[in-house]
């Protein structure tokens, strides 16, 4: 199963694809969408858009993961933040790939086991699991990859109460 | 000059489209994409993109008019509105369009000359602008209008004064 997590923003937009087996995970890239903050709103997101067309026909994931909660303080930049996330999913659907949203606790509980966990311990362990020497930079692209190891979590987690539920 | 108003919403996007010449409107079309509840999010922006592109490739206006504030007291319905708008402005920058946004201020001094004008009293002059016998409905479909309207009234404004700046 190939999973795309992608980490929604307005300057930088960061994404992550990983094959995930039964009991591993294989990194197949990660990096960010850089936003450049002189160009127009619109063209912003006309580039989230044609870099994840590009992203999905390279690498045909079959499910999306995105964040469902920003923790901001203003209205400005949720709706920023929204508009981002209303690209990226506009653009899964017309791909006809899933997208699940997953909580920032979820996040954390999936990946560290621990849902008080910061950022940082998050990245840490989207580097061990994935068996990669650094942390993955731009921390959107390891925040994006967190996402993608969380569906996989969830997924596996899923499939496993599928396979006993009649024991 | 043909211009594509469009009123953002996360059950139902209001849309309006005028011909404007120096001294009339002419209105070309309105309407509204209903977005069924029941239906994913992901699919209700794949909706609006969708019957967007279809508005564009039939009546081919040269400008679209988004509002550029939202009046909401919570961050899910900011972040919901978002999504739309950035759906909006993505198809329209993959038209090729220039989007104009407009604050509900200067939307209703452009149509009305008012800036404190309700919203009955702003769809009412939508109705007389654009010699209609009703006021359109829904009323989204006339706030996507009134959107058309402020725009050919900046640009009419705009182009007297270059025309006559050299006086």
């Amino acid at each position: 199963m190939r999973i795309l997590g992608i980490d929604c923003g307005s300057r930088c937009t960061g994404y992550g694809i990983i094959d995930c087996g039964i009991r591993h995970h294989t990194l197949v890239d990660f990096g960010a969408i850089h936003l450049h903050s002189k160009n127009s709103f619109s063209s912003r997101l006309l580039t989230v858009h044609q870099e994840l067309v590009k992203l999905i026909k390279s690498y045909q994931p079959q499910f999306a993961a995105v964040e469902d909660q920003f923790y901001l303080t203003n209205f400005k930049s949720v709706l920023k933040l929204g508009q981002i996330k209303g690209v990226v999913l506009c653009t899964a659907a017309l791909a006809n790939i899933p997208v699940v949203e997953y909580s920032p606790l979820e996040i954390k509980i999936a990946v560290t086991g621990y849902g008080r966990a910061g950022k940082k311990q998050v990245q840490q362990m989207v580097k061990q699991l994935l068996g990669l020497t650094n942390v993955p930079e731009p921390h959107d692209a390891a925040d994006a990859l967190a996402l993608a190891l969380c569906h996989s979590q969830v997924m596996t987690h899923h499939n496993s109460i599928e396979k006993y539920k009649d024991y």
